[in-house]
């Protein structure tokens, strides 16, 4: 058994409504969730209609434990609290919190939200992982479509602190609060956006930074490991202590972000247009390909995944630590 | 005096031509350079006309000092190796190596580069650190256009790892060697692109993450800081361990980025007409600005920058010390 005072919800506190959490859909983010919360002190119920189901998340559970003893978070006993429930409606009938992990199909989405609804308690939490799905949409189907807002992990949730909370047109303010307490007591750094949009923020940045990687490495001017280590060696560093205004404000000397877009806004405005926009035909998708291959390909997916994880904790602890880090200054 | 045996060039490994450097311009890069050399144990004359540069220069040294020592390079007399000589001609004719951070206008690069390939020895590394002029229009003006290249280091170069080596259509294998050798013997990671692009590599990835901020602040999906701290703790994090393809390889299962391509890439190429393609209009630059005064007004530019650069050189130090990083998966 877990401590019932160390990283529990204090019973006093204003996490003290959620105690009992039902996570629908078992996949890799369900799982990742579920080890979170559990790790928090939460019962939780997962809900798959898969047959495999308890299979698959007690591996998934097993896998993920060291990362969360890694990140100071008790692991003993971690399933003590957990159980499964393939009918939905039962599941979620004395949750406090759910969060849905179902397939990104809006129909699949729309019928899982109208059963929950129903099923689960009054003041319970409503929320969504979907990556791309707007909330606006799947509250359609909804009686109160005030209570459903998106919490969207990067993933994976139970080792990345962002967490986007992007409220639908009906989202109510009450239940923004309420995904924000709830997120900000299991250790996330959630934020909330101010408005809908298709892939939300912390994605569209990524496919942005992306789509130009897919150009160099298309027009041959560097390799996928060499563009990889010029991440890891200058941007990726620096975004990890100062995010892309602040690195901006920093670079404009003493007249900060103002100077540098008064002096420098309009060359850089010009070189857009020269950005790539590649696309996935068979040369570039052969020659990425190829080059994952050849970079990633002699060891397994998942040990790359162990070791990255390994490395993302040790940076994590060490900006924990860092008096000045970015959460700070 | 710095121990002769620590931390500078050992006299019998390949970096031992690289004794003497001289660096042209004493502005921000050219001062970060400067101490860099000095601290690595080289001798540096610094050549700048400006009558106030030796004041800069030693102003600037005495900043960064605390950065380097924290970078755990000797920095006690970092200066008695140091002199000044505004003439050109005189400054690099003597140099192992010569660094330019001259303004960034082609004509006066052209006319620095005719005196320095004449001054200088024939054995010396002629590297300039411009951020945007091609190596093959500077060294239209060179009787031995193969000798010069580009070193642009990400700001700052006594912090940051990366120096993107760029050659111009007429550098040879053998200069690029030299600039790969010696800016790794001071603990860089240089990269060798294998096409001249204009940007480089970094910064057209910064510019092109950047462009979507601008987008997304501009349409009031999320304010500057907001968008930071998403980054910080989102995609920074992760792209200081693991680059964007490393990323996507582990985002896409046992099948890895092959995987992904496959499944996603179509999905992923279909959202990018929907990014944003944002101008500096007078109304974008007055939010950006009016946000940037409110993030981050309250501090001076430069004690946000030392607090950075702290938590900057902490993440390195976590990094360095870990295994599996980037660096050795």
């Amino acid at each position: 058994m877990n401590s019932p005072t160390t990283h529990a919800f204090p019973t006093d506190a204003k996490t003290a409504p959620y105690r009992r959490a039902a996570v629908i859909g078992g996949g890799v983010i369900g799982i990742s969730w579920t080890g979170l919360f559990l790790a928090h002190g939460l019962d939780v119920v997962v809900s798959d209609p898969r047959p495999d189901a308890r299979e698959k998340v007690l591996a998934g559970l097993d896998e993920i434990a060291p990362a969360l003893a890694a990140l100071g978070l008790p692991t003993e006993n971690l399933t003590a609290r957990l159980r499964f429930e393939a009918d939905l409606a039962t599941a979620v009938a004395d949750a406090d919190v759910v969060q849905e992990n179902g397939p990104e199909r809006l129909p699949v989405k729309q019928e899982i939200w109208q059963t929950v609804e129903q099923a689960a308690p009054a003041h319970a939490l409503l929320a969504t992982s979907t990556s791309g799905i707007p909330a606006t949409a799947i509250a359609e189907a909804m009686r109160q479509p005030e209570r459903l807002v998106v919490g969207h992990p990067f993933n994976p949730p139970h080792l990345v602190p962002l967490v986007e909370i992007v409220p639908g047109e009906r989202t109510s303010a009450h239940t923004l609060r309420q995904a924000h307490d709830f997120y900000t007591a299991l250790g996330k750094k959630p934020q909330i956006l101010r408005k809908e949009i298709p892939g939300f923020v912390a994605n569209r940045l990524q496919s942005a930074l992306f789509r130009e990687c897919v150009h160099l490495v298309a027009e041959g001017v560097v390799t996928e490991a060499e563009l990889d280590e010029i991440v890891t060696d200058s941007i990726g560093l620096r975004w990890a202590v100062a995010g892309p205004f602040r690195t901006f404000h920093l670079g404009g000397g003493p007249g900060g972000l103002p100077h540098f877009l008064r002096h420098l806004g309009h060359a850089m405005e010009a070189a857009w247009p020269g950005l790539g926009t590649p696309v996935f035909d068979e040369p570039t998708v052969a020659r990425l390909t190829e080059q994952a291959e050849h970079a990633f390909g002699d060891t397994p997916v998942g040990e790359l995944a162990i070791r990255r994880d390994r490395a993302q904790i040790a940076l994590m602890r060490a900006l924990a630590t860092t008096p000045d880090t970015h959460a700070h200054v």
